[in-house]
């Protein structure tokens, strides 16, 4: 038997309990701090910012499910044990959430619905015509489940869609795929919405600044559904307000929660959303635990394996 | 040589007439008021609010085009030559538009992005879950052409789609429609965001009032983008300020514009929209009245026919 060594303090431990007993009753599920000896029986780790040191030493762990897509939780932990398989979460939940997110964000952007929302504020019966989704260029920048999600729900609109992603992907009807670091400028002037989905890495620090904000088209728009290490905050404030950029929907931030005093909260070219944009649903996350205990189990290689070279 | 006579205050009759020269060079372009002499030469007129008495005068027009997909703006002439073909306009450009603002309303209320914005206002962080889309049933009242490019919109998120009828319509895949007056309470019973793509006729005035809110799911939302006469607009105040409905995107109001004192601007349940949803895009209305005149040419039914006993 297979003990699911649980540990989120954030979620209701009764609710995964349960999901796990009715979809696959022969696992034990036990949550922290209940995980009993840590060299007895067979265990994966299915966790979300676990205590540092936690993981090293239960060792009988053989595997570990994040319960998100990002692993900035797991590998803030200096001794995590990275021998071990560490499969990010790539649920359908995530997946449909993402696409959730992305849709209304290009929306927001693309339908001018920042003005929309600022003219309810001061009564402004303010009407103005949209372009036609086939004139827009949607760029995905990180083009992993997430992003193959979000362009799929793209797509029925009729947008033009790029995807930038640091190494080759399949060629998909109706995307345009950019690769790597020298395609990178390419795929910034030919982009107007861009939906961020990068993992946080040293690479992708940073990433967005005012040196790449300027290389984007006037009037482009900034979407941020990935992690808040990607953009220099203070450059974005600057592009918005100079008029270069035209809006930014943004659900991560540098520092979450996002501080009271921050200058995000007033900014009118700012749409702000708490880190909800695809949050990890119950019973099709403990789906994707199942499923891809069952590949460890049959020696094959499972979904959103992490890979720490390339840092996602 | 067929003549386009063309009336439309708000628009720009020089993008039109160039689009008519590129796509129909055959077709002789006249803007209001130089229409010529009112019974010289084979006439179609394509108008929007025209003069009262107008249309009547000019006896060379076998055909009347709407410039939109209400007909408000002609029935309101009491000289309306009713026994010419009036055709309502339903070019992609408009069916693309009510499909996006259905999506991005449908999901403003289903992601609970009112009460994001509403916190945004006062620096709050506040995280929430949503429920699954498939756990979501969005309800398409009208379901003509916008209906349909709205349905279709919706249907890849996963949504329930009920729709709501005054006759059958085919039967589709993933969809339940309900049809005539005796399927209405089960309609509003079995329905959380209402899409609402209703014209305006004697039937659909004050259709939902405190009576028909009371019938919703308590949770339920509205999306107005047909007509604003379906709507009493106190009653949905009242169901909102009862917590019995949980918001309403709105593009179409009693009177527009929306008067600055309108209570609708300040709440904080309400999103307005400045009837900006679904515009007629040159490029594709064009290729729409080309086609359709074409059809009358041929003696086939046009697009959209007005049938002046349903009112639509």
């Amino acid at each position: 038997m297979t003990r699911i060594l649980f540990f989120c303090e954030r979620a209701e431990a009764a609710q995964w309990e349960e999901a796990f007993k009715k979809a696959a009753p022969e696992l034990e599920f036990r949550n922290y701090p209940d995980w009993g000896i840590p060299d007895d029986g067979d265990a994966i780790a299915f966790v979300w910012q676990a205590t540092p040191g936690l993981l090293k030493k239960y060792t009988n762990i053989r595997a570990i499910f994040s319960l998100g897509a990002g692993i900035d939780h797991l590998t803030s932990d200096p001794d995590l044990p990275t021998h071990l398989p560490i499969i990010r979460m790539g649920d359908d939940g995530l997946k449909e959430g993402m696409a959730e997110f992305a849709v209304w964000s290009v929306l927001t952007l693309h339908r001018r619905l920042l003005e929309v929302v600022e003219n309810q504020r001061t009564a402004n019966w303010f009407q103005f015509f949209a372009a036609a989704a086939a004139d827009k260029r949607v760029g995905i920048m990180g083009y992993g489940a997430l992003g193959k999600s979000a362009a799929k729900a793209l797509l029925p609109f009729g947008y033009q869609i790029n995807t930038w992603s640091r190494s080759p992907k399949e060629t998909e009807e109706g995307i345009t795929h950019y690769t790597g670091k020298d395609s990178f400028d390419a795929f910034l002037a030919n982009t107007d919405y861009f939906v961020c989905l990068m993992p946080n890495t040293p690479e992708t620090t940073d990433l967005l600044n005012k040196e790449t904000f300027a290389k984007m088209p006037k009037g482009a728009g900034i979407i941020n559904g990935g992690r808040g290490n990607l953009i220099v905050e203070q450059d974005l404030i600057e592009a918005l307000d100079s008029g270069h950029l035209s809006g930014a929907v943004l659900d991560v931030f540098k520092k979450e929660p996002l501080t009271e005093d921050h200058p995000f909260w007033a900014h009118p070219k700012i749409m702000i959303t708490p880190h909800i944009a695809a949050i990890t649903r119950v019973d099709t996350a403990v789906e994707y635990v199942i499923r891809n205990l069952k590949r460890l189990n049959d020696g094959e290689k499972p979904e959103n394996l992490l890979d720490l070279n390339r840092g996602y």
